[in-house]
């Protein structure tokens, strides 16, 4: 074994912490530093934090930068940036920007001869690994998927901003009826109230009318209104005592059709106790990768759909076909 | 679109006309020939089949040749030697031996510049894929492998050789409360009788001790002696009615932990109505894999473990990063 591949984290937030620990579950892997935008005084971190805007000084030193920012606005900006300096990999997951992200990426990094891997994680990611490879192999075929039960950040803070909520947590649920016809192979067609359920726990500010609050959730245009929404006002203690958690995950199916009418069903499943620690494991994995492209001489911008399995691995090629194949 | 991907069939068993119907459900590519090792009088296939012999007079003009024989006496011999003329795909399932099958195809396909996809299929195959990620992912965790339910040939095979037997046919079935305890995140530590049932459907000749039989089949070692196994004695005609059809499937599961605790559930499953066509779907997506990693000028043996998903799909990187990213 050579020596460790150095990891850097950019941000720490959930999922920050999360590459954090998974690094943790990977000889091959060094943690180098912590990059953060706030006071590293005022971030806990057991190996310290080392303020953003130090990080050129790390050039050469660290192998790859995860960037554990948001899409919203944190990547857009560090991931062409930094894929400049750095092998880098993200989780951008704005999907209908991801082209226009990768092409601004690809510049940056074939320019400085690194590697960066975007929009890895779960989804996008291996369920989008799933999506292509349910088409490839069936190319005659219905495509389904399905999210939850999990937390969903978005809906979770649509509640938030309804006037009288204090805090509140959005639950996404797969209707599991539909899920089986899927996997029964009857090729249905769902509507979007006929594949996902939003239950709602809702912390309401006193005083505050709940009838008024409830309509106001069910009939959100977007977020609601196309669903089976229920609402659950709990006290503040419950939503921390129960809601604090980040479980997900969801599953891909695809049903096909081969020969004379033979119903073939692949599927794809996750069922996550931790969204952001799983996410980061993702991450992790694919960092290994991004190093070991680098290592090849390649550089540019790549995507799961690029990456060949076998440089997820530690192992060698010859370990994992004797191993594992 | 460049002009199509020329595939040719070696071998016109189950896996062959398989492969013959998947070809049909992919527009860019067409089957250019059938080969078969017996005489193309006696072969009825729609374009016709060519005698093995006359495989050499196709190099230039098939861009893959697509190996549909058995693994213990056809592919040792046909993969290295017809990787030295064409790009090759095969489903080589004899686990123990795939590093050196690797080996000697490796060496013949490199010295004829041609690329070989070797030991493809759904196991080894997707499943080895979906072992190498829970592991590559999930590092600190355990892997769970289930076949079934599904016709197994080799142990079908030792029915019929029990004297008295006349026919019959084996299902591997998983014992599901086995499945439900590794998908509740219970780790459990499975014996090879908690994790798959064997059910026998057999045809006894004339007069034969249907008990001596059940005995011969239940305590036969390695087959059936470790399993819970059942045997059910059925007519000719029921057995050709009810149990002619091919199905199989099965799933892997990684059950990991990251960060306190945190359980993390990976699944993969498959549920097949015609267990060769979908393996000949796989080689056919390889397939196209094969041909492009060729055009790209690269040379050589590989596995699953080596090929992005992206050379699976028909679809342009760009297309792939916009429609499935």
């Amino acid at each position: 074994m050579a020596s460790n591949i150095k990891v850097g984290i950019v941000g720490y937030g959930n999922l920050g912490r999360g590459v954090e620990k998974a690094i943790k579950q990977n000889p091959d892997m060094e943690l180098r530093a912590i990059f953060s935008r706030r006071n590293p005084d005022d971030v806990a971190a057991a190996g310290g934090v080392v303020h953003i805007s130090e990080l050129e000084k790390y050039k050469g030193d660290i192998d790859v930068l995860i960037l554990c920012g948001g899409s919203a606005t944190d990547l857009p900006q560090q991931g062409p940036e930094l894929a400049a300096m750095f092998n880098t990999v993200d989780s951008y997951d704005n999907h209908a920007k991801i082209p226009e992200y990768f092409e601004l990426v690809n510049a940056s990094a074939a320019k400085g001869g690194n590697v960066s891997v975007i929009s890895t994680g779960w989804d996008p990611g291996l369920f989008s690994l799933n999506r292509l490879l349910g088409q490839a192999i069936l190319p005659e075929g219905n495509e389904y998927t399905f999210w939850g039960k999990g937390v969903s950040q978005g809906h979770s803070d649509a509640i938030r901003r309804v006037n009288g909520v204090k805090g509140g947590v959005q639950y996404t649920i797969p209707v599991e009826a539909a899920v089986d016809r899927v996997r029964n192979g009857e090729n249905p067609e769902l509507s979007t109230r006929e594949k996902h359920m939003r239950e709602c726990y809702v912390v309401a500010e006193d005083g505050a009318d709940l009838g008024q609050i409830e309509r106001e959730i069910k009939e959100m245009p977007n977020y609601f209104a196309d669903y089976e929404t229920t609402v659950h006002f709990i006290s503040e203690e419950e939503l921390k005592a129960k809601h604090s958690a980040m479980p997900h995950g969801g599953n891909v199916l695809r049903s096909g059709r081969t020969g004379e009418n033979n119903t073939q069903i692949m599927e794809f499943g996750l069922k996550l106790d931790s969204n952001p620690e799983f996410t980061a494991s993702v991450l992790v994995a694919y960092a290994r990768a991004a190093y070991k492209l680098s290592q090849a001489g390649e550089s540019g911008a790549r995507t799961v759909f690029d990456i060949p399995f076998g440089l997820l691995s530690p192992k060698s090629p010859e370990q994992l076909r004797k191993e594992l194949l």
